[in-house]
């Protein structure tokens, strides 16, 4: 790697309309509140879908598009000056065009390279290191980094899911949407920090798939087959085990001493789940940044959520270090961020 | 950009079973057989798919872990030095996990990066672009790129064709299934092709899509919409301008006149379309390499394809330059390579 340093000048959000909280999602799918409460540990989400109506109020890109001129408003970066787009996404809005090409129309981008990354929980990481990667090469020296899902276009409104079992269940409550994006730099600009490492690696050989969604094309939609299935059992037992690992190999590769840190973002799977996962993790001198129980796991949106929370009180000199965990074939990722 | 030169060892490509032919697709959607002779001008095309049961026999993983295969192995590379995996496909088998770690999977391929590009006909040259910054960032020696495309999603086989419209009929004729990969090297090995140059560059804005294709999640997997809309018109009218500005805009950055060309690899839309659009490339002296009139369309898959049939007589010192173009939000690609 050529050692041109990357920086991290801005993020910037968007979830879609009012957070919903578990009353009202265990009444629209027919489920138990306390349950929702006790085995997710999750309180709120954003839906893009009215869950009344089943409308469509937001799509993937117009939830990208307003996450991203957030991020270039607050960089002190010229939109003229993006030289490319990368966007990760488990949830495209068609399979053609990309969305990532939707949301530079949105934005006014044109004439530059854009990239779509389809992947889960680790692609907003796949993402930055995408950005990071084009930076660093010495041939763009301003990018646009989004990551996003609208995990609604899977809630079947139509279902009853009162008699659901549970491995069923938490396919439904456990999203939610929403999105996020970051302007990196060849220089320190704006929030100035510094993205000192980042992480991503397929360790799934002869593994099972910890999460499967499916699509329906014309030729099979109208099968029978259930479109998300979670091995639910084996996130739970493998996740903190990855998370310690990732934890340590990046600490390893930056030469950092766990208790060097000030803010550590854990992998946001659900509220409880990640309160599990943070105890397993154990650097008790960081700072928890987290975000899951209030925006629910709205997959490439929630590490740049995470990075915006962390952005609201981190200071010159300071360390953060980032775990993500793609479970549905297994990928380890993570980032570091030091501020200038 | 540093200047580290990148380069192609070898390629690999996989076509699901036998060609079919006009006769026997016009007969299985109820087509007429002379108009797909006439207005696509393919001949034959492959399909993962069984046209009489609608069986599925290859899954884009298993077509892309075969394709990567036989690259591999023509490589002289060693499985175990390829240092990621990249994939640009507009149909992956599922949402998650992302295609390309199913295909790792199958290699026996661990502890990598691995990408999957969600893009259309330029999507090929994304991976290429993708894998050439990878290595030629330093990070990076060999690495694997692929591209592949199972249309056959697609192919509603319990449709009656026999009064659809030529603009509902097109989306039916034209496509086919396949895959391709080809290995990158930070030197010469193998087949020593230098990768010379890549262009990958939106130029969508303020443009309506050309092709939209939808996916149907379990909320709305009932909907009554067409999952795919090509705008022919626009493609027929846009595209043969687009190829023209993209060779001569890739002749004027490599320095090279078209004269030098030995080979030229054009658009592969279909038989007839790349006909057309060969004839106003207008380089007489360079050999076509075209694929499209036997594979169809099989978007991802077609410039490996191309490269494939290029190898055979590209000797020594020898030229040639590709175009693409993706109609669906409108890219501007292509790539040159050189044998050393």
């Amino acid at each position: 790697m050529t050692d041109n340093q990357v920086y991290l000048a801005s993020v910037g959000t968007a979830l879609p309309g009012d957070p919903v909280g578990n009353a009202e999602l265990a009444k629209v799918l027919g489920a138990n509140e306390e349950w929702i409460e006790v085995f997710i540990g999750t309180r709120t989400r954003h839906f893009a879908r009215d869950l009344t109506t089943g409308e469509v109020r937001w799509s993937l890109a117009d939830l990208c598009a307003r996450a991203a001129e957030r991020a270039v408003k607050s960089s002190g970066v010229d939109l003229a000056d993006i030289e490319f787009v990368v966007l990760g996404t488990a949830t495209p809005d068609t399979l053609m065009p990309a969305t990532v090409n939707n949301v530079a129309d949105q934005l006014g981008i044109d004439q530059v390279p854009t990239f779509q990354l389809q992947s889960g929980c680790a692609g907003a990481v796949q993402a930055l290191s995408l950005g990071r990667t084009l930076i660093a090469s010495g041939e763009y020296r301003t990018g646009l980094v989004i990551g996003g899902d609208v995990c609604s276009k899977h809630l079947d409104l139509n279902r009853d899911l009162s008699k659901a079992a549970p491995s069923d269940l938490v396919n439904f409550v456990l999203f939610g949407d929403g999105a996020g994006a970051a302007v990196l730099t060849d220089e320190p600009r704006g929030e100035q920090v510094a993205v000192k490492q980042v992480l991503n690696r397929f360790t799934g050989l002869g593994r099972k798939a910890g999460q499967v969604i499916e699509w329906f094309g014309l030729a099979d939609r109208f099968d029978d087959r259930q479109a998300l299935t979670e091995d639910y059992k084996a996130i739970e037992e493998q996740v903190p085990v990855m998370a310690v690992e990732i934890l340590w190999e990046l600490l390893g590769e930056l030469g950092w001493d766990a208790g060097e840190l000030d803010y550590l973002l854990p992998p946001q799977l659900s509220g409880r789940m990640t309160r599990k996962i943070t105890e397993q993790l154990d650097v008790p001198t960081a700072t928890e940044v987290s975000c899951v129980a209030e925006t629910g796991n709205n997959g490439n949106a929630l590490p740049f959520l995470q990075i915006e929370r962390l952005l609201e009180t981190m200071s010159a000199g300071q360390k953060a270090l980032a775990v993500a965990i793609e479970s549905s074939k297994w990928i380890k990722a993570g980032f570091a961020l030091e501020k200038v």
